[in-house]
């Protein structure tokens, strides 16, 4: 088992990263000076896989665990829904001291990290994320949300959660797609900051292929260390933070045009990785060698990286309603070399639909 | 004009106190760097009175603002009311850097402060309380909530303002029970903390009735300033703070028991804090004479102190259902002297009982 610390002064925590961690999971809630009764939330999908495992393993810390099992997928990110887990917390006679779990991807963990953040205005918050994405992403950063009608998380917090465990016993359930939607992200570190780890994925993609379990909890393990530096560094996301936005510019925008069906976040993340290494070659930032090399590592991972459907026009105007936009400026993280990365705010409109054209078939 | 400063370190702020704050509101705001949308919320009462001259005076400093006018009372403040907030501030289109104005008494303040955190994870939030009771309470410390259906102040976070501007200019404009209702915090923070300032309160009795501008602006001032010293030593209510709430323990059940209707939370406060002086009476930590004096002052203020038409027992059994309750134990804040108090858990119920026999007719 590798442990990360998350340091964040009073907020530090950390993530545990390892195989079956029902005994961890045990062994850390019986030092936390948390109340008897705890919420856990989950999804359809993983509460039938995991759930009674999980829940067993709290009510053994002493626990009494109440679960609400919530629709699987994006549906449930709503205010709606999150006032249905108030209202159960309400009803388990949840107190200021009591955790709330989160055991899912990341639609689970940001809803459920939204109700804990604001349950009394903030009890206790325990992440388990099931999905490559989550574990990885949303896992490190306490960026938690629900949707608004018209738009993805428009409502939320920053809250840190007290604790993350990452159980690679999960992965093995996972669909190949939403193995590949992680591994988005994974490649998104070593862009932005560690040039070894690039390589170190260029060298082993046949083992993240086959989920080898001593590569995975490495490379997850060194993705969580990458957030959490920068997240360390800027919590709020005033500036550093920024980089961790890399791709994302245009994946919201295609996951916009593509109303959230199409693809998943992930995919969505690696098509827009390759049209923001497209911006950076245009700037003159990188060389078309370096834009290969990034195409080749998302393509022998099985990710894609080109969007169909769409329209380059339409896609543009998408951008200007990202949540990051501030007074009509586009904060694009543009790549200075695999491993370094900028943030610009005056990118050419002509240097982004040259991208776009790229990357939409 | 008095500033009171509030130091919460990188979450500092100002509280301007002073007449017609039109200009110092201007002045504030041309030094910060806010986009140009803003949102101004208020309610029917308040915004008919006020509304146009504050959305001016914003205006004027080069904003282009919205107002939201929601329904005046407690029953604005739920997540749906919240949720058309997070419309009209999507449809304004707001950003991350762009303020949210809240005009109006403690519900206006709750609901618009629980908006201005959660929207996109947290904007810029400025107050203008207008009642006695929101500018001596609620503009300091930053907590905000709203409503949900099975209890009150369940779904909130801490959220600091950027700023807060109490015109004394609203309080004439207020009925005699919103006074009276403001009165009781004040009379709180004297009993608390400052001795001195209690005497303040004895010998100024009538031109605090009177509404003399001067005294208003001193006392208003000094019970901001306390209320700062204390949320400063503990934001997040971890230890100190817990002595705001002496007479809120009783307060909170007998409003409960009341159906929120028969008392304003002030006078309702004042009730609680007379049982509070007897309980502390009664474990022998006071005198019969500081219990004397705490009704006299409350009964000069024209402030009520006694509950009729509910059940000791009942009214017992609501203590236990409220939020600051853990585990099933109560932290009684108890009066040492006028001007001292201290946190106990271990009242026995006869004590308690005892106490509400006398509060309530």
């Amino acid at each position: 088992m590798k442990t990360i610390r998350v340091e964040l002064g009073a907020n530090s925590y950390d993530i545990f990263i390892g195989n079956h961690l029902d005994d961890q999971i045990g062994q850390f809630l019986s030092t936390q000076k948390f109340s008897k009764k705890a919420l856990l939330v989950t999804d359809t999908n993983v509460g039938a896989i995991v759930g009674d495992r999980i829940e067993k393993a709290i009510g053994n810390a002493g626990f009494d665990v109440k679960v609400v099992t919530v629709d699987a997928g994006e549906i449930s990110k709503s205010l709606a829904v999150a006032e249905n887990i108030f209202t159960a917390a309400i009803e388990h006679k949840l107190d200021r001291k009591s955790m709330i779990i989160a055991l899912g991807g990341g639609v689970v963990g940001d809803l459920t990290g939204f109700v804990a953040a604001t349950f009394m205005r903030g009890v206790p918050f325990i992440q388990i994320p099931t999905s490559l994405l989550a574990q990885v992403d949303s896992s490190v950063g306490g960026k938690v949300a629900v949707n608004h009608a018209l738009g993805k998380n428009l409502i939320g917090a920053f809250y840190q959660p007290r604790a993350v465990f990452i159980d690679l016993d999960f992965l093995s359930t996972l669909p190949t797609r939403e193995i590949a939607s992680g591994l988005g992200e994974i490649v998104k570190y070593g862009v932005i900051a560690d040039a070894d780890f690039f390589c170190t994925l260029e060298s082993h993609v046949d083992q993240i292929l086959a989920l080898d379990n001593l590569t995975l909890e490495k490379i997850i393990a060194r993705s969580c260390e990458i957030k959490a530096d920068v997240v360390s560094k800027d919590e709020k996301e005033g500036g550093l933070r920024r980089i961790l936005n890399f791709g994302h510019t245009i994946a919201h925008a295609v996951e916009e045009e593509t109303h959230y069906k199409k693809y998943r976040h992930g995919e969505a993340v690696a098509i827009g990785m390759i049209g923001a290494a497209h911006i950076s070659r245009e700037l003159e930032r990188i060389s078309d060698a370096d834009v290969e090399r990034l195409q080749r590592l998302i393509d022998r991972l099985k990710m894609i990286s080109r969007v169909e459907g769409i329209d380059v026009e339409q896609t543009y105007n998408a951008l200007f309603r990202d949540k990051k936009t501030v007074d009509g400026k586009i904060n694009w993280v543009v790549m200075d070399s695999i491993g370094c990365v900028s943030i610009v705010n005056d990118v050419p409109e002509s240097v982004v639909k040259s991208a776009l054209k790229k990357i939409i078939a």
